[in-house]
Formats: structure tokens, C-alpha cells, sequence
């Protein structure tokens, strides 16, 4: 009986659970996001992802859970060894607790960047390709390298980390304790960062006149036509086109995929980053390294939690 | 009759053309290294292939051939494309010539940093490592990921370009036309030209007072206790553990290989490069991604160029 057996991924982050169902060959049926940010507790969580499952599964055959997490997971253990947006989680064995709930369906966890690059890889803007490295543009700087479906994670899982390439000696400060990071120059907090200064200096600026600085209003300033505002996102732009540049000479991939939230302000930033990655790129690499925006947005996380059942 | 079949590894740089004789195992039987800068035609270059491929098989029965030559090559059409050190054989169909001469013995050919690559990979510092990921440090600085024993070339084959990894926003200006490269910091041709400019402002300097600027003879200098030649040496250093530091954050591979001719001064640079790199990586990445020099010396190619017949 076709369309009756679905997956269901899931993708855990700081603020929401995102659910979503998906026919046996990949294809969305339907999505939610779940507010988290009331749950005190593991079993909270949890109750969150039955919830969820049941509605999304309600008359169908529930084949196998793809569980995406922000944090460092210890998969053996199938635990979060680490994660600042999921404190209540940390050390808390969350594979085996829904693996008790959800007996016998099958059930894979995965780390949330890379159920995103597999995401995009396999059903977004990466598709059709063999080789792809993803950015993800948000608080901080994500990566992964994906080949022949299969993500690069490194001798000990640390490889893609892209927000902390250094692109400028003893640069400036970044969040991890080093200098000169990507993420430093281009990132949520990066930029937040660089507007406030900018707010303490000139008061009686437009940028020194918002309420909250955040991309959000940063990017409805340079929506506006503001300049400085403009400037902000431009040489942001251009440290995060240095970094593609990095990649196009260093991986060559056949394309780059840039995802994450900063991705909505592209107009005020994507033409800055593509004078910078040709100017710091061979024409040869940058000509067969296609750079790409991500096609699933924030759902790319739980399409790339059932990949490892397709 | 074992022993009596060999393959012989050429490597043909810009000064010499290095060739070696391997039993059927990968085992180095016999070595030689020959002066071409009298080579005008590419005849002239034939005939030294032909006759150190006599000479080193002489009594034996040999198996096949790998030419490992220092510059861009189309393999399809069996030509080199580009090579500022071979210049005379630019554009000619070398691998026809070869397989023309040695018929019907089978024959390789590829690049001289992929060969390099190859070779400490298999028989030298990287033995026994999935992952290795190596930097020449010469007159230039090229780059190599190793994987499951292949090399990743790429979306168009320019993957390990790690000499032009922009290490620097708006950084001192490369031989590549680009600025902030690793390279412009680091090699050989960089060292000089830092040394030139001490020289030039410091003419009584220990460096002012030098014949010759070149790497051996302020690698000399720093070995006498000069102040100025170690700076030298040092800040090179740094941005030399920079990069590194950029590999084990962006790949984590097991082990990192340093080869090429600038490895004789490890003393002299070595340490300060440790420090930057443990600056600029995370632990975890940096304690999983081993440092080595490389074992093979300028005698990695020919080893690398007979891989594909081991």
C-alpha cells in the first residue's frame, strides 16, 4: 500500500524541534516546529518527540526516526557530549531514552551541521553533484565536506570547521580564544559585534538609532539604503568570500553550498564575497567550484536525519 | 627468479631528472639523480630517460615505468600544459614519446606534488595513516590530501593548492597575483625577498653582508645565533602553523606531512610554527592530526610515480 510507510526526521535545536515526515523515497509529506523553549527537562524533550511522531505518523507505518542535534554527540554512547543551546541535554544519554520510547522503529542521531550538509547534498542544492562543501552562515560559521555521499568528519570528527579558519594573523578576537576566525569577520555575532561599535561611535547614525541591533535589523537598514549599514554586510561579505576562496583553492568542490539564517540578507553581501573569492581564487578552481545558496533553508536538518535510511 | 623484475620511478624537475629502480614489493633498489639543464630539445630529454632506464635495469626484467614530472599536465592527451621549470617541454606530447620508446612496456604519468604525495603516503612519514595531507615547502608551496590512498583532485584537479590558501585579508602581494597567501609568507622565493628588504635597510647587518640571500645561507645564519636570520625564520614559522593550523581545523586528517627542501631548517622555523598552529587549531583537532617532516626526501616522486603498478 504506497504513501502508508513514511520516516520521520527530526532536527533539535536551541529554540524549536523541527519534525518532519517523508514517503520511503525521501519526498516532504508534512512538517512542524515545535517550540522548546519552555522544556526544563530530558523527559520534556522527549514527550515533545512522541508527540510529534504520533501526529506525523497518525495513520501510517512509522519505518525508521532520524534524530538531528546541535551539539557534540558522543555516538557510541549516544549521548550530547557538548552543546550551550541545549544545556538540560548535555551528558544525558538521549539515543538509548528515545530508542526506549520508540522500540522497535529504527532510529539514527546525527549532529545537526551534518544532517544539513546531507540534506542539501542529497535533496537540495548540492544534489546531482559529486562532491560539495556547505557553509552554514548563523551565530557561528558551520561546515562540512561531502563526497560520494559521504561526509569527511577527520581522525577524531573535528574536520569542516570552517568558521575557525584563520583568514587574518592575529586577526581579531574570536569567540573560541583564537584570533583572525572566518566567524570573527562573518557570522551573526561577528556582525552584531562590528554595529555596535560602530552604534557607540557615531550615536546619532541610523545604526546608532536602532532599537536592537540584529541581522535582521542590520539588514532591513541596508534594505533602506543605509550605507554604513551597507558597509557592514559588505566587508563581512568580503571575509566570507577570502573563506570560499580558501575552499574553491584547497578542496576545489564541485560546489559550495551556503546556508543558514545570514543567507536572507544575500543582496547585501553575496556580491562583495564573489569579488572577493575571485580575486583569491584560481580561475580554474573558482570557474569549476560553483557556489550555490542552500534550497531547503532550515529544513535541511531533518531531510538529512532519515538520509541513512534511503 | 625473484628480484630480477623492477619498475623504475622517474622525477623530472627543472635541474634533474631523479630515477630509481623498486622491486615488485615498492622496495628502493638503486638510485640516480641527473643534471638535465643541458637539455634543449625534448629529444635531449628522451634520451636521459632511455638511458637511466638501461642502466638501472640492466639484468633485470623491467615491469613497468612512472614519470612523475613538475608541472600542470593534460593526461588525456598524455602532454604537459604548463611548467615554468621544463620549459622547453611545454605543450610536447611526452607520454607518447616515452610509451613510443619503452613499448610495450607499461607506463604512468603524474604530477611531481601528487607523486611526492604518493610516496611518503605509502612508504614514508604517512605509512600506515588513512588520511595525510602534505606540504611542499620549496621555491613554492603545494599541497596534497590523501585519502584511502588516493589523492582528491577535484572538481578541475586544482584540490592542495594550500600555497595560495589567503591567510591574510589584503596580505603581501603572491607570485599569483593575489595577496595574503600562505606562499607570500612562507617558501623560499618569500624568505628571500624578506631578506633582500633587511639587507637593503640594514646593510651592515650579519644578513646585509651575506653574497649570496638564499634559504641555505639564512638557514646558516640563524644556525650561527644572527638575531635577524632567526626573525626571519620565526615569522615565516608563524604563518606557516597558520596554515597548518587551517588543515587540522578544516580537515582533521590523521597526520600532516612537511616535505621540500625548506624542511633541512626545521630548526629554525619548526617550533614557531607548533606554537601557531596550537594557537589556531582546537585541541581536539590538533591533538588527532600528527605533524611529521617527511621521510622520503626529494626521493618521495620516484616512489610516488610507481604507486599505480604496487
Amino acid at each position: 500500500m504506497p504513501g502508508r510507510e513514511v520516516y520521520v526526521g527530526f532536527d533539535l535545536g536551541g529554540s524549536f524541534l523541527k519534525a518532519s515526515s517523508f514517503s520511503l523515497d525521501g519526498e516532504l509529506q508534512e512538517r512542524r516546529s515545535i517550540d522548546t523553549q519552555w522544556c526544563m527537562r530530558a523527559q520534556n524533550y522527549l514527550d515533545l518527540f512522541k508527540d510529534a511522531a504520533k501526529s506525523l505518523s497518525s495513520d501510517k507505518c512509522l519505518m525508521g526516526i532520524g534524530v538531528a542535534v546541535a551539539g557534540v554527540l558522543d555516538l557510541d554512547a549516544g549521548k550530547i557530549i557538548d552543546s550551550p543551546n541545549l544545556p538540560v541535554l548535555c551528558g544525558v544519554p538521549l539515543l538509548g531514552m528515545l530508542e526506549n520510547s520508540f522500540s522497535p522503529i529504527p532510529l539514527q542521531m546525527m549532529n545537526d551541521a551534518n544532517a544539513a550538509a546531507l540534506g542539501e547534498y542529497f535533496a537540495g542544492a548540492g544534489e546531482g553533484y559529486e562532491s560539495m562543501f556547505i557553509l552554514t552562515l548563523g551565530t557561528g560559521v558551520g561546515g562540512g565536506f561531502v563526497r560520494n555521499g559521504e561526509i569527511w568528519r577527520g581522525a577524531s570528527g573535528m574536520a569542516g570547521e570552517i568558521g575557525h579558519m584563520a583568514i587574518e594573523i592575529n586577526g581579531k578576537q574570536c569567540t573560541c580564544g583564537s584570533h583572525g576566525c572566518l566567524e570573527a569577520y562573518f557570522s551573526s555575532w561577528a556582525l552584531v559585534r562590528d554595529a555596535k561599535a560602530h552604534a557607540k561611535r557615531y550615536p546619532d547614525s541610523a545604526i546608532g538609532s536602532l532599537d536592537k541591533i540584529s541581522p535582521i535589523s542590520l539588514s532591513e537598514l541596508a534594505g533602506s539604503g543605509d550605507d554604513e549599514a551597507r558597509a557592514i554586510w559588505e566587508n563581512g561579505g568580503y571575509a566570507l568570500g577570502v573563506g570560499i576562496a580558501n575552499i574553491m583553492n584547497l578542496l576545489n568542490p564541485e560546489c559550495i553550498v551556503l546556508a543558514g539564517g545570514l543567507v536572507n540578507a544575500k543582496d547585501y553581501f553575496l556580491p562583495t564575497a564573489q569579488n572577493a573569492w575571485e580575486e583569491n581564487s584560481f580561475e580554474q578552481a573558482s570557474s569549476s567550484s560553483k557556489v550555490f545558496l542552500g534550497k531547503l533553508g532550515e529544513w535541511a536538518g531533518v531531510r538529512g536525519a532519515i538520509q541513512p535510511f534511503l
